[in-house]
């Protein structure tokens, strides 16, 4: 017997036939004999409909209102769940974020957990009966609702997991598992059995949707083993899907497990800046107080001149955003012009095993020249390495690459 | 200043539109610089758009669950209004059943409040601030939500003012307060200054739909000052609607206060009863075990043939399930046959200055039979009147029955 916490996502329950769907893969998991804790998102289009509501009130909408009226997306998914669960003549309970309660930070629309009492699911598992808990909800210390930001509900399922010491946290989605790319430009991707968090961290915040950065942080922390299966293939047994876990556990010997490819960035350089103390704080420091999330970062020294080029990249929509703060520091931080290139692409390969296996990059840009595909900027990290290129190459070179890094080395 | 419960039904919160204007109300009435509440039913439509969810999973939703589901629809429209007034820039705060707590009984789908804290939402006023409370939900001993039943709301309402002492419960409805009878059939009908509690009680329980039966007992066990508004004036100054209270606050010296009409009623004759001890009581403990409202009960013992008839009228909605319930209990209470007649009307007249006016009701037979309208079945308690009629009369009694009650008495 396992102890399992299993999280659906919003097209998984984005109908009342859906919903039977997962009360059956539910079912199935529990006539085992396991222990099981369900997590859910709201119905699919539900939270749009909300968000709508809200910015039809107010381009400002109160925050701590804003987290009343949207958590309730997720508490009609569960009590339907709950229901449907009786229908198949399960006992359930729905739990919400406050009934547990899961503790949060005050940050409204964007909290983070800091605690989850684990003593109401204990309760309601030792009763036999299966605890449907919604995602991306919970409580401040005050007594306020609070909700986590979007894609919460995979964070809620694996803190939950932590909390109530879960042998898996299961988190079920519309493909079957973690791929070494992506498999709809990809043929040959093939489905991982096993992925390290810190690779998995990697692909996560490099655009593979399967599952959210923070909570494969929240995993990585706490040591839950995190497992990927499709809530489209039913109850089958042969649906193993990915597993990510701690690197000690994975036996593989592969240097690289994924290559992504990624079409959301836009590249800023500033051109001609001049090259004293503070300046890349300043501008690094002015974009993170707006919230634009700067990726690379590049910075050539031109000694002669005594002014540098400075080039990042930031996220295609915060582009606007970012060109009016940079002409608001042109004062505090002198630079002759500046250089906005959208048409670029992003293409990375992930792997534990570079660390041991020198020459993964010099091997990385070779097969790109072989292809005559020209690299614009490179930055590199333990386990990865990303490079800038034209996008009209970007299928091109990812597939070069996942022949030579993933198929040929089978 | 004043302590002042406001209360608003789905249609006065049915749109955006429609919430900003009463946030517009509220906001006029806490300019005013009285202490302001507010209890919000749900959107109009989406408490059905809920239920209709929950048959979807299934014709027996779990009632612990569907109360889950269901009162998320309230949440949705206090975080709306709540962010809408500080729109306005007036603070607010929203405060869900739990967290008041409004504590009810176990009956999940139509539950009874048994309390009401007032701490919190006595520090919210003394903040300045309004109170924005959800109706119709509430939290049970044991921590699960909870609902009133449909129409609720105006009972969380009456049940909110009297826990925090209010000076007024204000019910903002689609009309502009208690008519002598239903203006869309009688032009005549005038809107009533004042009503007691007691009249107020038998016309609501007679289809008048401006409060909900519970609401207005409610409000004369705990002597609150009820208002019924309309919520489509907006601000009117004018807009003093009727004003619910103790029988002695009124001085009017009218002996009718309202002539009412429904049309909802069947009527079920038993022929031939065994007449002896314990058959009523069979009969109507068989109909209440099956939450079937009898409401008039009529019997003529007929001494020679030691058989009885008896006649009672239920809501037609229940008609086949008394049926059955009547053939089941056949063996215990005998009975030769069984008539039904969904073809009638029950005409009302109220006021409590029948208590002390003889010969009210020699007064109304009259004006029927000077209009030739044959009467059925009469019932008649301290401050009311009610006969059975063919419906196709209906109408022309009612008009006829308030033009001598009212119109000539003004």
């Amino acid at each position: 017997m396992s102890r399992i916490v299993m999280k659906f996502g919003g097209t998984s329950v984005g109908s009342v036939d859906r919903i039977k769907n997962v009360s059956n893969i539910v079912q199935s998991v529990y006539d085992e004999g396991h222990e099981v804790v369900v997590v859910l998102s709201a119905m699919a289009g539900e939270t749009d409909r909300l968000i709508n509501l809200t910015k039809d009130i107010s381009d400002d909408f109160n925050k701590e209102e804003y987290d009343v009226v949207i958590s309730s997306g997720e508490q009609v998914s569960v009590g339907l769940l709950a229901a449907a669960l009786h229908e198949n003549g399960i006992s359930a309970k729905s739990c919400l974020g406050w009934q547990i309660p899961i503790i949060t930070s005050k940050d409204h629309k964007s909290a983070r957990i800091e605690g989850i009492r684990s003593d109401l699911i204990n309760k309601i598992l030792d009763d036999k009966k299966v605890c449907v808990i919604p995602g991306f909800q919970g409580i401040t210390s005050e007594g306020r609702v609070s909700t986590l930001g979007r894609g919460g509900s995979d964070t809620s399922a694996v803190a939950i997991a932590a909390a109530i010491k879960a042998d898996f946290c299961d988190i079920y989605t519309d493909v079957d598992g973690v791929y070494t790319s992506d498999p709809n430009k990809i043929p040959d991707a093939k489905r991982l059995d096993k992925v390290s968090y810190e690779e998995m961290l990697e692909m996560a915040s490099l655009g593979a949707k399967v599952l959210q950065t923070r909570s494969v942080e929240t995993a990585m922390t706490n040591n839950v083993a995190l497992r990927v299966l499709s809530s489209f293939e039913g109850a089958d047994k042969e649906n193993i899907g990915t597993i990510v876990e701690e690197e000690d556990k994975i036996n593989d010997q592969r240097v690289v497990t994924g290559v992504t490819s990624s079409l959301n960035d836009c590249k800023i350089t500033l051109i001609g800046v001049r090259d004293k103390p503070g300046i890349a704080a300043k501008i690094f420091s002015s974009l993170s107080e707006n919230n634009i999330n700067v990726d690379m970062i590049v910075q050539n020294i031109s000694e002669r001149s005594k002014t540098t080029d400075i080039t990042f990249t930031i996220p295609k929509d915060d582009l606007s955003n970012a060109e009016k703060i940079m002409d608001l520091i042109k004062d505090d931080v002198p630079y002759e012009s500046l250089l906005i290139d959208s048409n670029i692409a992003k293409i990375s390969i992930i792997g534990v095993g570079m660390r041991s296996n020198a020459g993964v990059a010099a091997k990385m840009f070779s097969v790109l020249s072989d292809n005559d595909i020209n690299i614009d900027v490179i930055s590199t990290s333990e386990i990865k390495i990303s490079i800038l290129i034209n996008k009209e190459q970007a299928e091109k070179a990812t597939s070069m690459l996942h022949q030579y890094f993933i198929n040929e080395n089978e």
